[in-house]
């Protein structure tokens, strides 16, 4: 679909997602907490048979495993996985917080320290490819921000078995703790704990709808989560020189991920959108994702707008997972960028270097989220508290002041307990 | 209740909380939610005649309506508003974050960048006494942070109007959008947005069992909150040189809150507690709020363990939303404190300090979310976005490793998009 000029009003109509229901997920996550609750390993054992065909007795990876992992895991994809995970390290680093303390003369004094989530647990999906770079993702901020207890679950395959990929990444993120352990079941037995799994604090990783609804559920129970979660996005904004061909590898890439994947192109320059269509065509009938690609492309919207200012209006207005910046310019717009999970700046940035190995994170709010959340960070493992110390001299300044406010609030006690440490 | 020298398997037992039952306020939630999201301002409108006992036409705080709470509200709560304010303002002012950048020399620079969250709902309870603190702990974060709009919503009394104190602090911080609504029906309408409340993106603020629900509930509607909450908690670690009627004082401000306000107090000097005891006592008669404060008492736990180091891991374990060290070597032990919301350090840091005007924030994670969640603080009201600009040189580098990468996860496209660019 191409749009041309929208009129403001119109904008809500053009940037619509696709509707989430969820009361069908939320209804069968329900059902597997009360089990997982109630029964501990043994309904974990059922669910696991049930949904992933496979029989466990035990749900801890074995040190036998990781040595076998270690042996199957091709040497080239280990290497490739040790240069991503040194630029996630790095860049990750960068951003863990710094006390933060403030004096006043007076005699107060007021910190803030970061402290790490000590019990997290992180989930790696199934399916027919071992997704390892979601293990970097999430179990490389974790070991830095210096979480305790890190716990790793993810469906096993009908043979009870976890990819030598996945185990050989955990192992060297330094995450020993993984259980075979996928879907409702593995969230539900991390929100409470069964005689094999410990209970976490906080939830992380991506999931298909059934994990997303038990990971809403897993809030109810007092265990947090890293964030809601919908269909992948990419937003790609391009100009006159834009590479067709490139724009059209991008959409394609995020348009490969599943049959409701978002992709959105949005120029003033109308002329670049028939060689990115005929790049689309001629790139799709080589990929092994041909199907699930062609879908997600039928709802790709083509969106043709009078210049550069309205084109980030939209982008901040739609608030997409990933926004690739394929104009001139760039770099004077960065900072009108306000809503946005990651953004790929020019010609040589794709959104698969963000996904793999750029540094940056690739866990990232869909569905308009990034206009209240972050990606994944270090901020995610970590909690602040903070600290105050008070001087007697520093309490009888702010006495006045504090026996004033919590009277015109009724809070005599509170009054009180400043009163009777001044005329000591 | 004193607890002597409890063993380990029994410390689950000795802090349990209250549990907490949200099914009859969620149902409520629901039902006004679906109302509200249906009808606009009508459905608001028969709630706040329902539930607040006021008839309101506009529920847009007026231009005069600020003119007169600025000559009613009384000068010296100004000036200790005022003064609080200086010091909230300038501890989180020193939290605000920077930019983080890094640089890999084959061509790869990673950006994290702070936004502001452009809309934010601040929710101040009504009740019998206005709750100016919250006006000020929920502003003035929103203003440094720079969320561009910023909407308040607290009920009125039955004459339709807000408090002066209310309305003077809320302009004081510059939040000019204040409307006459409370309850579920303001949560909703700040969910929603009706014809008079704007939508926003993340909510902010305390409130009873039902205003939790509704937050809980806006969350299924892509709206983020602060953090979920229960009843408020203080956790006292007190020595022999602690003062008894600092002690008490200290406990009485938290039973004032409410009936089911939760008061600890760890020791390893149990010489301390008849005289402590004898304080509540003594201070206790006095208080207006005598009735609450005694029933919130009687749930009290004092608990005797054999050392500081006994009391720090009990300490980490409840995860208090207050705790009061009232220590000889507090200084020593800060650093072991990993779960809790907000310190207070020495004899001359009583809680109400906090509360109101040290500098600290007052909004912080109760019923142990102290594990995973921060009290409020300049994070709250950003999200941050990540940037990452490559170079051809850049992507070059990159390209054996993502290529690998994405095709061991079945991503050809996202392969695709990487060779494409390096072979042009």
């Amino acid at each position: 679909m191409t749009v041309f000029y929208p009129e403001a009003h119109d904008w809500a109509a053009i940037l619509a997602r696709p509707e989430q229901h969820n009361e069908e997920p939320l209804t069968v996550a329900r059902e597997v907490f009360e089990a997982v609750k109630a029964q501990g390993d043994t309904a974990l054992r059922r669910y696991t048979a049930q949904f992933d065909k496979a029989h466990i007795t035990d749900f801890l990876v074995t040190p036998a495993e990781f040595a076998e992992a270690e042996k199957l895991a091709d040497d080239s994809l280990k290497a490739a996985i040790r240069l991503a995970a040194g630029n996630i390290t790095a860049f990750h680093k960068k951003q863990l917080s710094a006390v933060v303390e403030w004096q006043n003369p007076q005699g107060i004094t007021c910190r803030q320290e970061p402290r790490p989530i000590e019990k997290v647990g992180l989930y790696v999906p199934g399916g027919s490819a071992p997704l390892f770079s979601t293990v970097l993702m999430l179990a490389i901020p974790a070991r830095l921000a210096g979480c305790k207890e890190i716990v790793l679950c993810t469906p096993p395959d009908a043979q009870g078995t976890i990819h030598p990929a996945i185990l050989w990444t955990a192992a060297f993120c330094g995450v020993t703790k993984v259980y075979k352990a996928g879907g409702i079941q593995a969230i539900a037995a991390m929100t409470f704990g069964t005689e094999s799994i410990p209970k976490v604090y906080k939830l992380f990783g991506p999931g298909n709808r059934y994990v997303m609804a038990a990971k809403q559920l897993a809030t109810h129970y007092g265990v947090a989560i890293d964030m809601p979660a919908g269909p992948s996005e990419v937003m790609v904004i391009a100009d006159e020189t834009a590479n067709p061909s490139f724009i059209a590898a991008d959409l394609l890439s995020q348009a490969e991920h599943g049959k409701d994947s978002q992709t959105l192109l949005l120029t003033w320059t109308p002329e670049i959108l028939p060689w990115v269509e005929q790049e689309i065509e001629r790139q799709l009938n080589e990929l092994p994702r041909k199907d699930i690609a062609k879908a997600a492309m039928e709802n790709s919207r083509f969106i043709v707008l009078k210049d550069t200012d309205t084109a980030i209006a939209m982008a901040n207005e739609y608030a997409p997972e990933h926004l690739i910046l394929c104009i001139n310019n760039y770099r004077a717009l960065t900072e009108k960028i306000s809503n946005a999970g990651s953004v790929f700046l020019g010609n040589y940035s794709p959104e698969s270097a963000g996904d793999y190995a750029s540094g940056t994170n690739h866990t990232l709010p869909t569905n308009a989220y990034a206009k209240a959340y972050s990606g994944i960070n270090m901020d995610a493992f970590i909690k602040k508290i903070t600290f105050q110390e008070i001087t007697r001299e520093g309490l009888e300044y702010l006495a006045p002041t504090l026996t004033n406010m919590a009277e015109n609030e009724q809070l005599q006690a509170h009054s009180n307990a400043v009163k009777i440490r001044i005329k000591k």
